[in-house]
């Protein structure tokens, strides 16, 4: 290909605010129309094409099928699993002109449930595998970090049906390789850590990470054993408060409305002070959060644990009215639209303190058991920290920013209970399949692999995914000729390489070689030709070679 | 592959409107989720994917350069261009939850002008070839007829732009061979006709046809000379009535509301009448337009002249308010609110018959040129019938319904001039390029090849889009061993073969590899194996051949 018609390079890349979106926009490779919104230019559509096909390559070895389903679909069958209320309002709704209720899938369950529910006659039809790549959207409030969370998004989103969990496990893991190693073709270390389900209902999930500082997931992982977590699901080893219980009292704390300031007016470790922290939810639920002092709640944890799609801090105003006095509040009572929350390690402690619901008075050897009414839910909502020991070998914890690249899931029988799906096993009984279901961001993928692959002048691709192979330049008039040959018998070999034909300054060629991170940079120079030599310098090493003239051929192996 | 993993043949369709939806859904290639919203099954997926290649390979062959915009676009880039009102109802708009406007995208200009904006720098850069294969969205309120007028369908979309009308038009017609080389391609015979540019703007427009019982255009072709336009657009030789100017007289016609009763009342040729049709556009204009008695006024052509999205009958109490009797009109006057639209045919005739705007009461001679406002517009308003006189030779014109496959526009500077793309040329003029846009739909290509190739028993695929080349059955144990190894043969060469491995009747399996339409069809049976041959059938002309069975690879060529 001919630089002058698809490099597009600017000086400029306006205000972006990552890495990766500051060199794919200063690259040419994607250009953004609004917050969330990206399209990719000719240039980064051929590394978009790369990774669909490595994807594509991948998972059809291990048996799924292509298949393609539309972003936009009908209400109705939202209705069937109940997500058209339950998703949250990522799920774009909207009515047409007829009135009838259409959503914007940001994910594929249902439609392809309809497959299964034509497809699968016996049990000999199972398993079943079927995937799309495909457009996506969801309605993301916080769009930022260029390609990482966008609006609309091109998914990977693979499903499969089998006859039992047993047989859904057997494949999860083969799908678990295969990601593994779509992620090591597209050069990045991804490392596989628990996860919630999430939206998606079911069982055992898992995500890819891969550690960057633009990550907006943290991950724990174990410095000692293999145990890595999402903090969305990560726990530490309990440090439970083991003692007699002894008989509640009050005690005057003025202003001490603070676990800090509470901490330091009794004189007691943080750990000993039961922590209430307030919110609302989408239902407009109070959720009441009980975590011990030294710990902070996990918003996704609670947001699981009390059923809700989505949070916000409670307002003054709200946690009053219900009956909590905020900054000496009691995790106790609720009832009607109030939900009380408990942190495993606080409902197992003995004597904490805590609020005693009146300004300026806390309550010593509070026993949440004891105390909390049988309304109270317990479930893990603390969050890990870096240091914590491990919940597994007691080792240190080490908290990292990732980038989440690939989840999958054992969603179990949801969608094939809602979808009716029924099929006689090879004992004659009627069981609705297990379902798994596999995805992959392709832009989120591409944005990655470029957060960790970039110095300071431009990305460095990984082989497989860079635009071309070779980006070659001329320098000088007579060495113009000499390129021009060696391009054209690259290209009728079938290689891979960009000609930089431009009129630019050598210092811009250069510049945009290096910009746009192709494996190998070809110079046919004077100076280079005059030692019958062409000068070849490797990207991501930086390696210099002199090949000789005459067996350039051989090099290419032409 | 084997036919058990993929193939989903059904015995009943459900409710299906056209030959190729029944097909379709009965194969197992597509499956409805609702009125305009298909998805395609894995055996419907691999005849999508090869007519995708062969509309990829040969654009790029004549230099688009691929990129991938996106469906959901902001509104505010097509406030830019206009189109966010003017587009009509078709195009969805709906907000998200931060309250901005959105737009399902269903053409792709503003976002392709934006690449333009930033790639082109210089007269060097042109001419400029974008194309994309993407899905997109119409607010359809029709979808009936399958897979041909969709709510989301999948576009190949390319935009060029060029230095002048000639660099245009030059490689427009570039565009039309390669067009017609993909229809070829899939085993269509496309018809390049004459259209409107409708809602795209621009000056030149052609659409490909393909005649069939299903579509839902209809095209008007010379049966004497080379001309052919879609209805829209074609024009039939005027037959304007020239005679010597008379005075307006009134004339009694009691109950002579239709053109029928008066001509029959008056006993005049009904092309002496001056037919008028009321239409409301989408702003409530009242739209008054009138043709000859014998002619009918084509409501795309009107829509275009009066500058409407859209149009529908008007309500007789708004044409009573608006000041005009109806049965008995005139068309004449108008102002706020009103256009008067004559066909050319009526604007140069003498002495017609029309209304008086009184109860039946018609006016003789009437001369629209002499009577009429000046506020009155001319344009081509009427329609085409079956045997008119060619405008281009006299020749007879022959009107038949086809499905539009594909479409190609000069959109002159619309977009140019709306995104500021503003470029010097080599003479250092500024300039706006010249734009082009040439589209193809691929569910509606798919259901017209399916239209235009069926018999009685199922599908006939054209070979470059049949789902396998081979459809290979065995019938009975001792023959399953033989029809494995060729199997494997085949596959192990490349070869494109499903394997009927079903433990279905002979009698299905035949008629399933009828129903997909595969190219050929091999029987491997105790019968063939015992003359030592296999019996090969050719879907298409449905000729036997007997191969023997050790001549097999050569027959292969494996």
């Amino acid at each position: 290909m001919l630089a002058s018609k698809i490099l597009k390079t600017s000086k400029t890349q306006g205000k972006t605010s990552t890495i990766h979106e500051k060199l794919l926009v200063k690259g040419g490779f994607v250009q953004k129309l609004s917050a969330g919104i990206y399209q990719f230019l000719p240039l980064g559509f051929l590394v978009y094409k790369k990774i669909y096909k490595i994807i594509e390559e991948e998972l059809e070895k291990i048996g799924f099928l292509p298949f393609l389903g539309p972003m936009v679909q009908p209400g109705d069958l939202w209705k069937k699993t109940g997500r058209f209320k339950s998703f949250g309002s990522e799920l774009l709704k909207f009515k047409n002109r007829a009135g009838e209720d259409y959503v914007l899938a940001p994910t594929h369950e249902e439609n392809t449930a309809l497959i299964a529910k034509i497809t699968l006659r016996s049990f000999r039809d199972l398993p079943l595998a079927l995937n799309q790549i495909q457009p996506k959207f969801r309605d993301e409030p916080r769009s930022r970090g260029g390609l990482i969370r966008l609006k609309e998004f091109t998914m990977q989103d693979g499903y499969s049906f089998h006859r039992d969990l047993k047989d859904l496990d057997l494949f999860y893991q083969i799908v678990k390789s295969a990601y593994l190693k779509i992620f090591e073709r597209a050069g990045l270390e991804a490392k596989v850590v628990q996860s919630s389900s999430g939206a998606m209902g079911g069982n055992k999930a898992e995500e890819f990470m891969v550690k960057s500082e633009a990550g907006e997931d943290r991950i724990a992982t174990c410095l000692k054993c293999d145990y890595a977590a999402n903090l969305e699901v990560a726990r530490f080893k309990d440090r439970i408060i083991k003692e007699k219980e002894k008989n509640t009292e009050e005690i005057k704390t003025p202003n001490a409305s603070t676990i800090e300031a509470l901490a330091k007016f009794l004189k007691l470790d943080a750990h000993r002070l039961a922590k209430i922290v307030f919110f609302v939810n989408e239902k407009d639920e109070l959720i009441v959060a009980s975590v011990l002092g030294d710990r902070e709640v996990n918003e996704r944890k609670l947001a699981q644990a009390s059923n809700s799609a989505e949070l916000i801090p409670a307002p003054e105003e709200k946690i009053k009215k219900m009956g909590f006095e905020p900054g000496f509040a009691k995790p106790q009572g609720g009832g009607k639209n109030v939900k009380v929350i408990f942190d495993h390690e606080v409902w197992e402690s003995n004597n904490l303190v805590t609020g005693a619901n009146k300004k300026d008075v806390h309550l010593l050897n509070f026993n949440p058991k004891r105390e909390s009414g049988l309304k109270s839910l317990i479930a893990d909502i603390a969050e890990v920290k870096d240091g914590d020991p491990c919940s597994q070998c007691s080792g240190k914890l080490k908290v990292e920013k990732a980038i989440e690249v690939g989840n999958i899931f054992q969603l179990g029988d949801k969608y094939s209970k809602d979808f009716k799906i029924s099929i006689t096993n090879e004992k004659g009984k009627k069981i609705s399949p297990f379902e798994g279901c596999y995805g992959i961001g392709l832009e989120r993928l591409i944005a990655t692999v470029v957060e960790t692959h970039n110095d300071e002048k431009g990305i460095i691709w990984p082989r497989e995914l860079a635009p071309y192979e070779y980006y070659l330049i001329y320098l000088g008039e007579e060495a113009k000729k000499e390129a021009e040959k060696v391009y054209e018998k690259l290209e009728k070999s079938g290689k891979s390489v960009l000609f930089d034909d431009r009129e630019n300054s050598p210092g811009e060629k250069f510049a945009d070689a290096d910009l746009i991170g192709c494996s190998k940079r070809i110079i046919i120079s004077e100076k280079t030709l005059s030692k019958n030599q062409v000068e070849i310098k490797d990207r991501s090493s930086g390696k210099l070679e002199l090949v000789d003239f005459r067996s350039l051929e051989d090099y290419f192996s032409l």
